[in-house]
């Protein structure tokens, strides 16, 4: 693939029924005028219904423009007048696009940047009126049908196995929240010892057999065959991760234990003891948990265990527009009550449910950190916006999870008539999940 | 009180506005007839609706008619023609007031029976056309407003402290799920389990104040007071159960840290460090929900925790029709799903949700065995009819949650800001909760 359909194909605008709700076309992104009065008044507005967070905003021609109701400890610069037209009319979106375009510049820590935007606008919503909510939050996520899932997936998960090998964890390629059981564990550690919680938590013993629905590059289904000697199905639709899959599979001995199969999750087929997804839900889409509910009761034996992993929210909330459009076409991240509506239309048991919301948080510090120490490499596989993106992705991720705008939940739950269930759940905590440095 | 306003108060019909749906008044209870073979073939239609249960019917000349597709291990005796019209007509409602009225007598372990028959039921019901299902299920429970709730409380929590003395543990009075963490542990060890484990989930700190909605008799509140040294405010709108909380707080000389509050929690005042309310939410009705989610959050600090502990269900299902009419007005078990309206409304992060199913099935066979051994001085307390109806009440419900039909939920949440997180879960085992025998 070469850089520039790469770049074409990861970042450009999704296809949308929907046109702009304000027409900017017109304004100019000449930087010689001075700034109209309105236009400081409008970026003072901004401020104020954004719950005043500490920022000022310096425009194109260096003038400051400030809340006096804060102190400041980031500056904003707008390279041109076009810039805060965009801004102030669809910030969600037009917030990651600026940034990634250089007209948006940060002076400051980008992820502390956006931690501190989160929690003032947070607060500043319970005040806003109905109609400023709406806006907000409209826009239109992309469908997950079997065939535009696989659009969806592609558009991220193909980026390249070179790309994420550049940043993530070289213990198992996870591209999940970590569990940092202690707070000083290494990256690849927090990894493994995630998979370790997922092991312990669906009770695999020696010869059972597991199917996991969206495996990524496939390290939980080499961890389980590894550690526990079990029998693996993993799916996934992502071409590229699959041939790093069965290579790293092959290299590590473990062939015969682990089949990985390009297909869509709808289309599993056979009995398992186990049924895992880690950080599939999310692009699952809310109207197709029924039939995912339909096909862990098809595939989970009667007393087989099933867990679920996958960001969501306090409430039912989209996705944030920039993510969803030029991140993670079609990704909804559920709240608890609709995740309950795959266990409950599947008549399923939930048995534990656990948030690991802060550990997602330290996962993308670790990511954030060998990314920034990778970005020249980055920008020389793609290019400058590319990379500018990412880091505006990583580090509103990281923000999110701070400031409790997103949540981690991992979900256990098996058939509603299986009584083989343990007392307590004290088997996840005998021993550190983790290995040691 | 008398035991004949006693009795009047607790086993009548509460007020409904639907008349039966079919009037089967004109029915003789003579017995000196022989069945009609249409009533044969009634009660042969209805084993198999059921799901063909390893049941027998015996008829009131003693005439057999059982299922030919299971083999009986319970004998079901319908004392005369009325009995059997009223249980087909309205299975759910009349299977415990036959019994209660000994017109329906039961060969076997009444536990197990109605565990069998749970389980039939649970897999016919899949086939059942919907007529059927909407039937079954179709019964209008009580209000709980703020005077409703009195009377619904008061009917069932205010039968008296020596009836329930005579049967729950003796170590604190608890009349919701114990926590077999060990499957050898006595009721007192298992309720004694629970209190630590809950305390552990609120991570209760020495001077912390707690907030605790329907106490019961005030045990938790003692069990945090002594072990945790922690002040509390415990509320309940049952005068019985106060009186007495208060008297054994006084013994245990823990007055100076619990006042025993008697109002609604809806009238909760002051903020806390925790928020814990067990077997309540049951009574507090789904309408209700958004209002209870606004008390916590007023009532809880900015880092405090909260924990509900309520019997739930895996899929939105009304309370079973006999147990809300005859023993628990106004009761609702919600499904996860329906529980996460008061954590969305209230703007809180679920941290944690356990499943004890299977302890509150060994809790109620603990106090079934006692119940067992004081009937004869429960009888003399109240009535033979009464002592039946708690009998089935208990029976029932040991076999609700042994089938999966009822479930029983810890959630912990806080406010969605709060960070201040442990990052395992690990401290609730970190040692037994139960104290040694």
């Amino acid at each position: 693939m070469s850089q520039s359909t790469r770049k074409a194909d990861t970042l450009q605008d999704q296809p949308t029924n929907r046109p702009h709700k304000l027409s900017i076309a017109a304004v100019e992104e000449s930087t010689d005028r001075k700034p109209h009065s309105y236009e400081r008044w409008l970026i003072a507005k901004f401020l104020r219904m954004a719950g005043n967070p500490p920022v000022r905003f310096q425009l194109w021609n260096d003038e400051i423009i400030e809340s006096d109701l804060s102190a400041a400890s980031f500056t904003l610069r707008l390279a041109d007048p076009k810039a805060l037209y965009q801004l102030v009319s669809n910030p969600n979106l037009a917030f990651g696009d600026l940034y990634s375009s250089g007209r948006l510049e940060v002076e400051g820590d980008l992820s502390d940047l956006m931690t501190a935007l989160y929690r003032a606008v947070h607060k500043a919503r319970e005040q806003w009126p109905k109609w400023l909510e709406a806006v907000w939050r409209n826009h239109n996520p992309r469908s997950t049908s079997v065939s535009d899932a696989r659009e969806n997936i592609h558009h991220h998960y193909d980026l390249g196995n070179e790309f994420y090998q550049l940043w993530l964890d070289h213990a198992e390629m996870q591209y999940t929240c970590a569990y940092y059981e202690s707070p000083d564990l290494s990256l690849e550690q927090a990894q493994l010892a995630k998979l370790e919680l997922v092991c312990r938590k669906l009770r695999l013993q020696p010869g059972q057999t597991v199917v996991e629905a969206g495996c990524g590059w496939g390290g939980l289904a080499r961890y389980m065959a590894r550690q526990y000697g079990v029998k693996v199905h993993a799916y996934n639709i992502s071409r590229e991760q699959l041939a790093f899959a069965r290579a790293e599979a092959e290299k590590q001995g473990l062939s015969h234990l682990i089949e990985y199969i390009e297909d869509d999750y709808r289309n599993i087929e056979g009995q398992y003891d186990a049924f895992v997804s880690i950080g599939m839900l999310e692009h699952v889409g809310k109207d197709h948990y029924s039939e995912m509910a339909r096909v862990i009761r098809r595939s989970l034996k009667p007393e087989g265990m099933a867990l679920l992993h996958s960001i969501g929210r306090n409430r039912p909330m989209l996705m944030n527009a920039w993510i969803e459009k030029r991140i993670f076409p079609g990704a909804y991240p559920p709240s608890i009550g609709e995740f309950m509506s795959i266990c409950e239309s599947g008549d399923f048991s939930v048995l534990d449910v656990e948030n690991l919301r802060l550990h997602y948080a330290a996962t993308l510090e670790h990511w954030m950190e060998r990314f920034e120490s990778v970005q020249d490499q980055v920008t020389e596989l793609y290019d400058a916006h590319f990379t500018r993106a990412w880091h505006m992705y990583l580090a509103g991720s990281t923000a999110a999870f701070r400031a409790g705008s997103l949540q981690l939940f991992q979900v256990v739950f098996t058939h509603g008539d299986n009584n083989n269930l343990l007392p307590t759940r004290k088997h996840l905590y005998s021993a550190l999940a983790a290995p040691e440095a």
